[in-house]
């Protein structure tokens, strides 16, 4: 079966859009956010939960699955669907990023990255053939290309034979991928450089796959740093393909990643920041571990319809926390990922009105308190110029 | 407002029973299992999971919520069902039984209970009144007596001396109950000992309490001694009101309670086991941290129809359990509570269909691997046999 991942712009509004993604398990409607199911389950969250919230493409890790509880018991649950009840798209990581972080543990070659696993101390191999072998048995729709994602800082030289290297590599997993109902995307890296951007960009491009990635960012480079640089590669990605923003997904950044041409992110901190007892508003962050939280008998956001909202007080809840009661971190959590749906959700609205730019700079007074910083207010102004790369 | 508990039975089969008692928060049907919320959540469970599995009555405990968040906090949501948001029946224990468990950090007199406060350090004192005040503030439908839940073992002349205070407690919790909407039951204590239960019955029976607690069992003795005591004190209740055996709940305590003429249970046993990586199941606990597990591909309980049944494989919360992932405490829990439930409703159909013995018969049949114990097979012979005092 041949599949057709096709993207369509719906609506642009500078350089902001709306567009449709066809997968197999089901077409899904970008901007999106992806919640990251790390290790086959998003924490403390249900597949129904995930549904009812708006989620529409979960995002799970080929390193923490290849280690445990392995690629194959997966694969004989008919892959991630199956083993999770997610009915959904799903996309996996190529398990770069992971192996990457584990500093000293790990050696990376030509060949691909030799590591040791952090379970039980064994030594493990993961090159470009075997995480895509992986990826195939996880059988996600989208599946992402192993690249080396370098460190910040991190010397130019070093970014420059990286990326070349993550070339090659994206050339062994097109060479050995065999499914025809996956979505290989391509990652461009280069760091906070453009030269380097651009030349990633144009050994990437070629290979035309699905969808790109603008990996390498949010590794701790200042906001200053990050934003031209995503600016600069998505202005210069094709128009009629996914764009996604790997590993970010705070509030403010998706707002500045949709108003460059963002289509896609993930990240762990709506569930993260969610366990340790913080509530996403368009008021900023909400401490529910905070002393005043305790006697507050209003919901945490009371624009939201999440049924942590629709149920309970921040009083409840911070007593839950106190306590350290699962359902905390559960209905926190749950309500984080359903703010992000709900951003995102807003903005798609803003842009098929066409009145984006208004909407994120009326958001961002409000969420920043009236300071709204200098790289947010550039982002929006590149964000009404047309994309001239 | 005079709100009449009214317990209506509706059929009899041997001892055991069904029947309706009206709430003010709505009528449940008996026998049932209560569900242990101890600080205010059920844990990892959200009242709509109550509600779908089957949850009718859930059971708050007056000592952790005094302590925290403090029982002004819960009546400021208009009671635990607004603090909760579980909009169904509650029932609150008096504190007792927990401040008893204190062991050496706590003193009783004829007054109460002196404790040191578990959070802090700090010195509290529980009373009867001090126990209906709060009792009052939590708006629970059913509120229990303060008694003294001796020991296991204990000196006879203790258990006597203990009885008889709790009679006396009984009277001031009486005096100063003034909420119409809540209705106290008492507690019939007494050991394993027939006299000491007939004292405690003969002395508790003339303040006509709406319904009544076996207390004092399920703290250490054997169940060939525990179940001699529940026939004899359950036989000697008022065949008109509830009779509730308190901190009960292993699967074949509800069949041989239920046999023996008791209507309600409550145990945090379900969901304990569950965090543990436990399965109820008609064959006995299934052990999910077993290797065994990690590559079964069928449901924990293929009879099961709660949401992990029905979309997860042993193999996939295995999985979960060893990672650590909240969702495999939240899944075990709500499986192991509706397995409870589901096993009472069962018992319901079997006590209308008249059949109740034989049903129990086989289910211990299976449960027990064949090896019945003799304190069951002698619970369902009494329960064949007519209730004569």
């Amino acid at each position: 079966m041949k599949v057709v991942f096709e993207f369509e712009v719906k609506q642009r509004d500078g350089r902001a859009r709306t567009a449709t993604f066809a997968t197999p398990r089901g077409q899904v409607t970008t901007p999106m956010f992806m919640p990251v199911g790390t290790q086959g389950t998003v924490k403390g969250i249900s597949p129904q939960e995930l549904s009812d919230i708006g989620s529409q493409m979960v995002l799970a890790n080929t390193y923490h699955l290849m280690l445990r509880p392995g690629e194959q018991l997966v694969e004989a649950h008919g892959g991630l669907p199956g083993f999770t009840a997610y009915p959904g798209p799903f996309l996996t990581d190529s398990g770069g990023f992971q192996v990457m972080s584990l500093g000293h543990l790990r050696k990376i070659t030509e060949e691909g990255v030799v590591f040791k696993n952090h379970l039980d101390g064994s030594r493990v191999e993961l090159t470009p053939e075997r995480s895509i072998q992986v990826q195939e048995a996880l059988g996600a729709d989208v599946i992402m290309a192993f690249d080396e994602c370098p460190p910040y800082p991190a010397e130019r030289s070093y970014i420059q034979a990286s990326l070349e290297r993550t070339v090659r590599w994206l050339e062994r997993c097109h060479t050995v991928k065999t499914r025809e109902d996956q979505a290989l995307f391509a990652i461009v890296q280069g760091g906070v450089h453009e030269d380097l951007r651009l030349q990633s960009l144009e050994a990437t491009l070629p290979f035309a796959t699905p969808g790109f990635a603008v990996g390498g960012l949010a590794v701790g480079e200042s906001k200053e740093e990050m934003y031209p640089a995503v600016a600069f590669t998505a202005s210069r990605l094709p128009e009629n393909k996914p764009r996604y923003l790997m590993g970010v997904g705070h509030p403010e950044d998706l707002v500045a990643g949709i108003a460059l041409g963002i289509d896609m992110f993930d990240c762990v901190y709506p569930t993260r920041t969610g366990r340790f007892g913080y509530a996403l508003t368009d008021d900023g962050r909400l401490n529910l571990n905070s002393s005043a939280a305790r006697t507050q008998l209003v919901p945490l956001d009371p624009e939201c319809d999440c049924y942590a909202c629709r149920h309970y007080t921040r009083a409840y809840l911070a007593h839950l926390l106190r306590a350290e009661e699962m359902l905390a971190p559960r209905m926190l959590s749950l309500h984080n990922l359903r703010y992000l749906h709900r951003l995102v959700e807003r903005m798609r609205d803003a842009i098929t009105q066409q009145h984006f730019q208004a909407w994120a700079a009326e958001w961002s007074q409000r969420y920043f308190r009236g300071n709204v910083p200098e790289w947010f207010r550039k982002a929006l102004e590149q964000s009404a110029r047309p994309e001239t790369p």
